[in-house]
């Protein structure tokens, strides 16, 4: 089997677009983060969800544990507004914490698994031709690995 | 609204299990990770589905893409069979690379969002005397955060 043949499809966002459509797209599909596009197309980065919470939770509230216990529970409600006007591209940090793991259609499930484990990834966009067209899960990769069929 | 109300069941697994039912668990139910705890019950630790990977790919593959892209496709078949006998514990690495974020049940939405942020982590354990007692996770966070009603 294939990384072609193991992907799934998987959100992706511009760089352009909206912050809030970003974390929109997080909470209606229930994911922990997601692939980035540049302008062109071509898969980039990933915005994990932790990364929004960085940009909106002011950082002495981060860093102050006790604070943000004191803090009104209302102090939560207007937090996204920070992202009014905010491109996806202005949350992600210069230098990504955590790169995107690329691997081509054919990639073999070795390939694939040594990339994860190299990446720390539970994630893999598969991308042909600078467009990504799927992406394989770790769990997925797993499922494999437990019951190898023939290739 | 508090950490208690926004918790759902997450997988569990002990520090003494069979590493190989830690890697059933998150096939079969498509999880990027596991929460791991101590023989007294105490959840400690997460075990990143990348750090199965890390256990079973040869040091030697993971640091060379050309290696694993010349290997057989049947050199995946037998991997998982490194597991044998060993542990959830022994696929831990000493110095945790992601330590397990944890909550109080009564811990609110901006403690959580304040907790995620700090920590990089897509899931919060709730544990309630040294219980789990579920995980919040970061989408259902973003979507209180979307729309936020009466505490």
């Amino acid at each position: 089997m294939r990384a072609a043949d193991l992907a799934v499809p998987y959100p992706s966002i511009g760089m352009d677009d909206g912050a809030i459509d970003a974390v929109r797209l997080m909470a209606e599909k229930h994911l922990p983060g997601l692939v980035v596009c540049e302008p062109d197309g071509r898969p980039s980065r990933i915005l994990p969800g932790s990364q929004v919470l960085r940009f909106v939770v002011p950082r002495y509230v981060q860093d102050d544990a006790a604070l943000a216990r004191v803090l009104d529970e209302r102090a939560s409600e207007g937090l996204l507004e920070e992202l009014a006007g905010r491109k996806v591209r202005d949350l992600l940090p210069r230098r990504p914490d955590v790169d995107l793991a690329v691997a081509n259609p054919d990639d073999t499930v070795l390939e694939l698994a040594a990339l994860m484990a190299r990446t720390h990834t539970p994630l893999v966009a598969v991308v042909e031709r600078d467009r990504l067209i799927g992406c394989v899960l770790l769990s997925r990769l797993l499922e494999v690995l437990l019951a190898p069929g023939p290739a």
